[in-house]
């Protein structure tokens, strides 16, 4: 095995996988195991595509499962995308033709996940995919394979660098959430279609995989709970900073007696927190151990750098010929994901009223918040300019979550409120 | 291989000892990988010592080595401690019969890893040393094994728990280093000999370890250069925070253009630093590499839980029977370790000097200084009981580690100065 050439087939040859190209031929024995990589075929969408590396003396494949069948590939890295459709077929040909994958795809791991595990491991293959989540910020190999001496009870941190960059730039320029996000997609930080990235999707997809190798549960990302940055404004970071918070879209995984919950959402994390000193495009992440206690690592979430070196690292990872299942243990074993019932979650809460500017509205804001049966635990009312209304921003102590939406709700009917108002968790973390 | 069963020797039954085989035998199918762990024999200064766990039906060996060539050990795990002595004795003996090796002993590997590496490497075993740095932060892993698609440049952070547990206590209570020191003994948090933690030695020993791992040079801790605590006052830390600044032991390893250095030294990180925000016990460690970029991971560094977790994960590795070399690259590949001349080290710095109370001081300091040709940043005189003088503060710009030096034994020399000057750095990370 010691002179083991092994012939990857590249599929997806985008800003990642042009990466990946550019570093294999700068740095062919990066691999510290035994064995050499080669690039032996390649696909994508588009051959003609100008890129920087040149991929005239590969093998060309226009689809990208006859690349996963060729008998030329030994390895098969698939960086096409998408949960379905072709990454999904190709990823399968390989995995049933007995050759190990490597993918960058989060969307199809957090959504086929059990399915294309319990195909790798019935072939004894590894199916690795650290560059899904974090780019080269080993989260995944942190908890597939540092934890297992250790019982995870939670994962929480920041997994989308563009709502987490949005977030930072508003907060540094003053400007809005459309505006910053219209720059982003100008400068390439942001898709054409945000959805994935700002209704939280993307992360949900991140945290659904950390979930599974955390708690050894099948991932179901049916169960995650998602909310976006949709409603969060420019005023909210504003009036969230004065109260001495930060706003950022977290992504946290709990497990409790009873089940696990997965869920995505923007929350207030205090000023000098972790999470809030983790700005622009970095991601971050808590896991949290029975035995280790709590650790924290942050770095690059995404990028064609980062992404290809963990893209990288696993190719490394496949040579060194270890057996382990995907998730944290084999997929016949895994449990079911049994999901949290969503009315038992507790939280503090930050939220925002407009209201017309008139007599009595505070009185009645915080009456109607106590009949029902909620504290109150800070309350700031300041006028700003262009908000539409004259802002109302409390913060509340813990209450079932249930119980505080109908208090806003309830607000919301108050005859002085102009708009739809805003509720945002306080992090526990 | 499915039901292999994988018999454990198990030398040293100290906290962290005791600790693994109380999970053990709570977990006995913790390991994802196939086969299973049952712990056969263990090795022990005492016997009859009181312990958490019941050892009275394992086998009992007096000589470790006797364990580790024991026909019944199929992996020898030693956590014996101390770089020489009967744990190099069975860990080589172990290696020599083609056993895998799992240990927390920084010393061993930090003074004898390359020829430990070398021999493992001749057997196709391996030898792994997760625990013997940060605990159950799985720093170790993450330079093996996530980083080989990168080069990493610089590993710096905090790495020895007893040193930051002191000044976070000397900070947080006003009490002097003597004071905390004998209270962390009692504890249990220091040992009765505290000098390989104050010293810098402890924390050399596992920033030599990462070094190695992280530019795949053989380890060499006698080209570590290390200062401890050792001259660090209550008043410093009082004088560094008015200026803004958290005192720290700092490990960091740099790669530069010739070679690499490898140092331990108290320094002074801005107050809102991730590094001046890891207090107690904790450790933290930045990784710079030029794909990834910076990588920041925070955890407990020691203590029975965390690094018997760390124990256990490297158990399961060895179960995957991944072949991979003990360091970044095989031991016959490593680059000699090339010391950075240590003339060349720039640094800014903090010098606390102590004078009488008499005209013309600061005159005589500063123009001493600018002789020196450093220029001063920021300067603070302020009077501070029972420190034995008035205490001056300065911190500098960036010059020659060699010219500060001399700066600072010209200051030393001038009459009105009554005790020996204390320069630090000023952490550049």
């Amino acid at each position: 095995m010691a002179d083991r050439i092994w012939r990857l087939g590249v599929a997806g040859l985008g800003t990642v996988g042009a990466g990946l190209l550019k570093f294999l031929s700068e740095h062919p024995d990066f691999a510290p195991a035994p064995g050499r990589v080669e690039v032996a075929g390649v696909s994508a969408r588009s051959r003609s595509r100008p890129r920087p590396v040149d991929i005239s003396g590969l093998r060309w494949f226009d689809d990208p499962t006859e690349l996963a069948v060729s008998p030329d590939t030994d390895i098969f890295v698939e960086l096409v995308g998408g949960s379905d459709g072709p990454a999904k077929a190709a990823v399968e040909a390989a995995l049933k033709c007995g050759k190990p994958v490597v993918t960058a795809n989060k969307a199809l791991i957090a959504e086929h996940g059990l399915e294309l595990a319990r195909l790798a491991e019935s072939k004894g293959v590894p199916l690795l995919f650290e560059a899904a989540v974090m780019g080269g910020t080993p989260a995944v190999k942190m908890l597939r394979e540092a934890m297992v001496g250790d019982e995870v009870v939670a994962v929480a941190g920041i997994l989308n660098g563009t709502c987490n960059y949005i977030l930072t730039e508003m907060e540094a320029s003053g400007r809005s959430f459309a505006d910053v996000l219209a720059e982003a997609q100008r400068l390439g930080y942001a898709e054409a279609d945000p959805t994935m990235d700002i209704g939280g999707f993307d992360a949900a997809h991140k945290i659904t995989l950390l979930a599974a190798l955390a708690f050894g549960r099948a991932p179901n990302f049916p169960a995650a709970e998602i909310e976006g940055l949709e409603g969060v404004e420019l005023l909210d970071i504003r009036m969230a900073r004065d109260l001495g918070y930060r706003i950022k879209l977290v992504a946290a995984a709990v497990r409790e007696e009873g089940g696990v919950s997965v869920r995505v959402y923007p929350a207030l994390a205090p000023l000098n927190h972790p999470l809030s000193l983790t700005g622009g495009a970095l991601n971050a992440l808590f896991i949290e151990g029975r035995r280790i206690g709590r650790i924290f690592i942050q770095g690059a979430g995404a990028g064609a750098g980062p992404t290809a070196a963990a893209v990288a690292a696993d190719i490394a990872d496949v040579l060194t010929g270890a057996r382990r299942p995907v998730f944290q243990r084999p997929a016949a074993e895994l449990e079911p994901f049994a999901r949290i019932d969503p009315s038992r979650h507790v939280s503090r809460a930050y939220v925002r009223i407009l209201v017309r500017d008139q007599a009595g509205v505070i009185a009645a804001v915080s009456e109607t918040i106590a009949e029902a049966g909620v504290s109150i635990d800070s309350f700031l009312q300041k006028p700003v300019e262009d908000a539409g209304g004259v802002p109302i921003v409390l913060t509340t102590h813990e209450a079932p979550e249930s119980v505080l939406r109908q208090a806003v709700e309830r607000i919301a009917g108050l005859d002085a409120v102009v708009a739809p108002p805003l509720m945002l968790r306080i992090a526990p973390i």
